[in-house]
């Protein structure tokens, strides 16, 4: 932590993003291609994420179970679809206890088969309906292009996977969960996500339909931050899941599944980082007020005292403080908190002291202010809340900045996008029509690679033309480039 | 659920446990070799595991991360003892992402290797020490025999890994996790554990001193239920992990680790479960109280309104409480509850509702009481309490009844177990003196099959000759036949 700078986001928004989440001390790359290590600081951000969704998932319903990471070969190939998206994806177990296996197994690169198997053996009637798991787990997929959190060989992430006697209730459960992940996006990681429906060629293998959360990033990419789908009876029937419903007929039931993984972590480092570091909402930084002492070690003793209360009193009201009293200097220190992303900065110095004050930081805005130290639990308390509050409307406004709704044409998509990259400015997204025709957004890829992020619920404006082809719009859908 | 007799303990003790764990819906095979999913049931014991051990681990200093989960096959062969002991249990990745691998890739047996890899990268200074680490995750040892929770392919545990600046302070370590598994499994599980080292032949691959918690299941079979090693320098020269003291002298750290599993679910059913089925400590139990509407359905809305209310208070004081309404006489649904060791039941009917009353049931003890529905959540909650001290009190009375300190020659070992088997009583532990020999060690196990537990801290009697060859004994140590 020697080198105390970043490249700039505006310079290499790629580059940025390597140095600041290793500076922030999140992760390390592992000694096994694709991998990496999530160290303490980004793990504790991943066991805030689980604690805040487990609570919501339990809310509605849900219970959590454990099933084997290894997957047999055939049970894969049992969904056509499945198997053709993910087969090159996967790593294999091909021997064990010293001895070659008879059938390869998959390391799961997710569990529709396993947990399918598995339902089609406890669910026989209406009344075992529905069945409403949640599944905390790692999961594989061996990528050629790895980036971390983003997309690595081995990934952290929860699958939930419900059976319903009825398409109507399958289908309110692939929505409920959708919100859930889009209102913890707001609330808890100050992210504002578009939900909305995926394209059919971006669907989820096995899917009739995938809904997505998608998230602006400071570059004005767009990361699919999670996923809902709604299965119909595609695993059903590859699986043998029925029941005998009330009406006394065999049906096969219809499933769902859904998900959202440590990617998130790279989602709250590039919608709110900036060329300091990264900066972390309140509600989910490991550390929300730093301590650190000020003036020179002859008049130390003086601060300490008044330094030690009033880190207790921060604790003692629940607030997540940590000091730093290394032999380094303030402005060193200031730096280095400033890269790790903690939200609030308290100062105490001798003249403090004297004055019953101290100075805060607000790690998103910069600002600093004297406080009195009289009632100032509650004061930072207060202030966390404005810096949650603020940091979720900074990133709105920065997504409606760059969200650009009048493109019609592909052209005009094109001299868009020139025009942004000859002036440095960002592309963005795009509101664009689309007449349903793979043809027409392949050639959108093709030709700016903007992909279809999600034909969202509440387009901010309908359109009535295809941008590739001119024809009838059928959809409003969000183009970008995308992680 | 329809057959709600179990085998009994006496008669079939592993029959019992089979039938017993997945009538209370722990667990069901999967069709994996030596896999079981944990169902809801089963995996909520795990999560109150987790919550209480992790917040233990957090107040002493210890923070979580993630490692990979692949380990390189060039990494297990570092330490040699180490890769003897886990070689012949390891599945092995050979082919991925449609490739054959140039190296394969073991799933973690447990993460010494990897761990060790990414310290020697991050320690370069007593400054960094010591490092405190952590980790929640799935491991794999493809054994012959399997068993569910107690031996299986894949498993869930915990491992943490530390590495300190010198002996002291890691023997320290190595000492405060074992008493700190101690301390949860009297306090939380209800289960006395003797906490001692294990003898060298028990030891674990690539330790210095291996020290374990052992239980007495209702077999009186012993469990190892967690362990704690002092690695000594073993993975620092295997690994380089290498400092700069105080003195401008570069030195290997001493590193530590200890771990307890999933095992520790059965730890629960084996010693707390009767003819009745599992029955589970208040602390950790999903469901805390049972109620249950009695009497006739004409009356039955009299009383449901009450249900209702009661229900209301005792989830309002934070009790665990479930309701069954289910259209099945109250006698089957006593059955199925206790089936699954609730640990109070609640019975309410329309003579209850005109005198205030209810009557409760102790799961452990049978015991029947009428309360008055005034300052019910109270009682209840009282009830809790004195049910997790009186299966904690029985547990440890169970214990000492078993534990046999008078047997000093293996001829009379021999001799108590035949006059057990005999007499269809439990054969339980035997306190033996050992005079560190491993061929003494050696000979009780073969003649009898009682191994070595381990060499209790505070033996309840100090031997003075080696039960095996009448020598002079340098150890007392617990002797059982162990799962």
């Amino acid at each position: 932590m020697s080198e105390n700078k970043l490249t700039s986001q505006a310079t290499d928004f790629s580059a940025w993003y390597i140095e600041a989440i290793q500076k922030a001390d999140l992760m390390d790359y592992a000694p096994v291609r694709g991998c990496i290590i999530f160290k303490p600081e980004g793990y504790e951000l991943w066991e805030r994420i689980q604690a805040g969704l487990d609570q919501r998932f339990k809310a509605t319903g849900h219970r959590n179970a454990y099933f084997p990471m290894l997957i047999p070969e055939s049970f894969l190939q049992k969904e056509k679809e499945h198997v053709e998206g993910f087969n090159p994806e996967m790593p294999w177990v091909t021997e064990a206890g010293g001895e070659k296996l008879e059938e390869r197994l998959a390391l799961r690169p997710t569990s529709e088969t396993m947990i399918g198997h598995m339902y089609s053996r406890w669910i026989q009637s209406y009344r075992d309906l529905p069945v409403l798991l949640n599944q905390w787990a790692n999961v594989f997929r061996w990528e050629k292009r790895t980036l971390p959190f983003l997309r690595t060989s081995e990934f952290l992430w929860q699958e939930g996977h419900t059976a319903h006697a009825d398409e109507v209730e399958a289908r309110e459960e692939t929505m409920r969960m959708l919100e859930t992940y889009a209102e913890f996006a707001a609330n808890e990681m100050a992210i504002p996500m578009w939900t909305g429906q995926k394209t059919p060629s971006e669907r989820f293998a096995g899917a009739v339909d995938t809904y997505s959360i998608e998230g602006m990033m400071k570059d004005g990419k767009a990361l699919q931050a999670g996923t809902s789908h709604f299965l119909g009876q595609n695993f059903a029937k590859a699986f043998d899941i029925e029941f005998l419903d009330r009406d006394n007929v065999r049906k096969h039931v219809y499933t769902t599944s859904w998900g959202v993984s440590t990617r998130l972590i790279g989602a709250l480092v590039m919608v709110h980082g900036d060329d300091k570091g990264i900066a972390l909402p309140p509600k989910l930084a490991p550390t929300q007020v730093i301590m650190i002492p000020i003036g020179p070690p002859k008049l130390r003793a003086k601060v300490m005292e008044k330094f030690s209360l009033v880190h207790q009193e921060l604790k003692a009201a629940n607030i997540r403080v940590r000091t730093d009293e290394r032999e380094e200097t303030p402005g060193w220190k200031f730096n280095e908190w400033e890269m790790r992303g903690v939200p609030l900065r308290l100062e105490l110095g001798p003249r403090d002291v004297d004055s019953n004050q101290c100075v805060l930081v607000r790690r998103d805005t910069g600002e600093k202010m004297s406080v009195s130290l009289q009632g100032l639990s509650d004061t930072v308390q207060d202030l966390l809340t404005a810096i949650q509050a603020s940091m979720y409307e900074r990133a709105c406004e920065f997504r409606s900045l760059h969200s650009h709704l009048h493109i019609d044409t592909l052209e005009q998509l094109k001299a868009h996008i020139a025009e942004a990259e000859a002036s440095n400015r960002l592309a963005g997204w795009v509101l664009g029509g689309w007449c349903g025709d793979d043809d027409c957004e392949g050639r959108v890829r093709e030709e700016t690679k903007f992909t279809s992020r999600n034909i969202p619920f509440a387009p901010p404006l309908h359109k009535e033309k295809c941008l590739a082809c001119g024809e009838n719009a059928t959809h409003s859908v969000w183009m970008a480039r995308a992680y």
